[in-house]
């Protein structure tokens, strides 16, 4: 079994914007409020959205399951309010539980959660629990800096965010770490402000000892893992430097990259320098970078044609970096699998 | 001959600290203000600061001339004022061109220049012509965030910063664009912020057209291009998203990458997908990494190590990457050269 662990609802329908917009609106004249939860999306609708783009990919590059969570782009958690952001991330998360029961045999789900800048991290633990108790999604995806692009939250060692790692701990639940659109006009959003994000987190890991106090604690460093795996010379050294236990041994249990890097030389790099028990397999699609690479004629975000080229890749880690590494990081996946009649 | 076109003063003699120490505590209290802009360092100081440091690695290593800088993280232009930034650019750039006086066939001066977030980079115009003018350096040091890591200004692309360029092309200089430390506490400076300012810069170029302004402007981004050729997919997938022309045409004759990176498969990658043309020899040493790699028994930061066992790499481009790129992007590295009889 293929499973891509990062993909996003990029393409739902168009009620779900509309939503949003209204309760924009609904910030200065709260008559413009949303009047329902029900975004009035019919199941005909939800298909024709994933038909022709994540199903349609899926089958063509030989995929079988996506771990899939609302547009990240689109959680915004430094628009709106903590009203706003709540009842926001609710409807994604139920058009995301929707799309996993029209398709579950495609789908898993991975929530997007409420969070706030300047607000404790507290305020997401009951939307996290209704995701994998009522929803049955499997992670969450967590943004270290909700201000958009100012980083004006604590590191993600800090104790701030502990009421959330507490709650992911006992639910078993994985973070991808993962930034919102950034409102800050110096960064791109996918070319500067989500690499940034992930390179950003990864050295806060290594500052600090997080996962002495959260031993089980379990993030995905998503797009190749920033720069890190480039640097990997520089974050050995530095790690060494500021007197920090190896790699391997301080984060390595507990941090996790995947493989959206969408070119050859990349994957390579990513799977020559990381082991391949920290790796795992992703495309991102629909997501970042839509376009053919006119030097190769295939999508860039398909992946799995430049893992599929690694010659050096054993049966064993192959198996690892598609299926067994997703299994083991996504505590809860095996269970949701077997449930959906997936072995 | 070997230019290392990346290399800082950060072994100081402990005056310089002092005066700047004397500046902060002036900010409160005028009469703590620095003296005199004589430190009072010896040369027998300055050869001593050097000796067992810059000076051994280039002997050890093999290399010849080193493009010289003031301390990145110490320019600091997110602290003090106008004035106080103004007379520490001063100091730091006589030291370093006292540097280049003991050492001629050793250093080459570039200078930092006296930015202040929020402020006109036409304060740095002065300055930058007094670098060239009097102390014959060859390029300059722009940090793309005088806040320190919280992006307060505006993109590089932005022409808030054409005054600074105009003049950069009028003396034929070229910048390194390179943050200073981080008072942002997300970001750690040289394991976060100095790498997430070299990808923002180059994502900041790809979405305008500053070099239809400025042909002949030119920047290198330090730290093998912070995490842009290893996603060289993703910025090569974006640009055409975006409907930019290709990299090679839009950007690559203005924007050039060094080799501060830290193990053999990142320079590998580096040099496997982009051009020869674009990459310039460079170690940042002795800089953010100071170890010795326990995998190899060698300094992290002796990248020319890495170069070497480059087997694809002909003479023809070795030569390029080592000597002739540096004398191409930095117009007035020829002459100063000569002047000092090195050819």
């Amino acid at each position: 079994m293929i499973i891509d662990c990062h993909g996003h609802y990029t393409t739902a329908p168009k009620q779900l914007a509309t939503f949003r917009q209204q309760q924009m609106a609904g910030l200065k004249d709260k008559s413009l409020r949303p009047k329902s939860l029900d975004l009035g999306i019919a199941d005909a609708e939800i298909r024709a959205s994933l038909e022709g783009a994540q199903l349609k990919f899926q089958r063509e590059r030989g995929t079988d399951v996506t771990i899939f969570s609302p547009r990240a782009a689109g959680m915004e958690h430094h628009v709106g309010d903590e009203e706003t952001g709540a009842l926001w991330a609710r409807v994604c998360n139920d058009l995301i539980a929707r799309v996993c029961g029209l398709y579950p045999k495609n789908f898993i789900g991975v929530c997007q959660l409420p969070q706030v800048p300047g607000v404790s991290p507290k305020n997401c633990v009951a939307e996290l629990e209704r995701c994998v108790k009522e929803l049955g999604f499997v992670g969450c995806n967590l943004n270290p800096d909700p201000s958009g692009g100012y980083w004006k939250d604590p590191p993600l060692t800090d104790k701030y965010w502990y009421p959330i790692y507490e709650k992911m701990v006992e639910l078993d639940m994985p973070a991808m770490v993962h930034v919102s659109s950034s409102c800050n006009p110096a960064f791109h959003a996918t070319g500067a402000h989500y690499i940034n994000g992930d390179t950003t987190a990864f050295m806060q890991f290594i500052t600090a000892d997080l996962f002495k106090d959260f031993p089980t604690l379990k993030f995905i460093i998503p797009h190749g893992g920033g720069a890190v795996p480039y640097h990997w010379g520089r974050y050995r050294g530095l790690a060494q430097d500021l007197k920090r236990p190896p790699l391997a041994e301080h984060l390595m249990k507990n941090v996790f990259f995947d493989t959206c890097v969408y070119h050859y030389p990349g994957i390579e790099l990513l799977t020559k320098v990381i082991s391949i028990d920290n790796i795992l397999f992703a495309s991102e699609m629909v997501g970042a970078v839509k376009g053919i690479d006119p030097e190769t004629g295939h999508h860039f975000d398909d992946t799995k044609r430049y893992i599929d080229q690694l010659a050096a890749l054993s049966t064993e880690n192959r198996t690892k970096l598609f299926e067994g590494n997703a299994r083991r990081v996504y505590g809860r996946l095996d269970a949701v699998l077997k449930q959906r009649g997936l072995n």
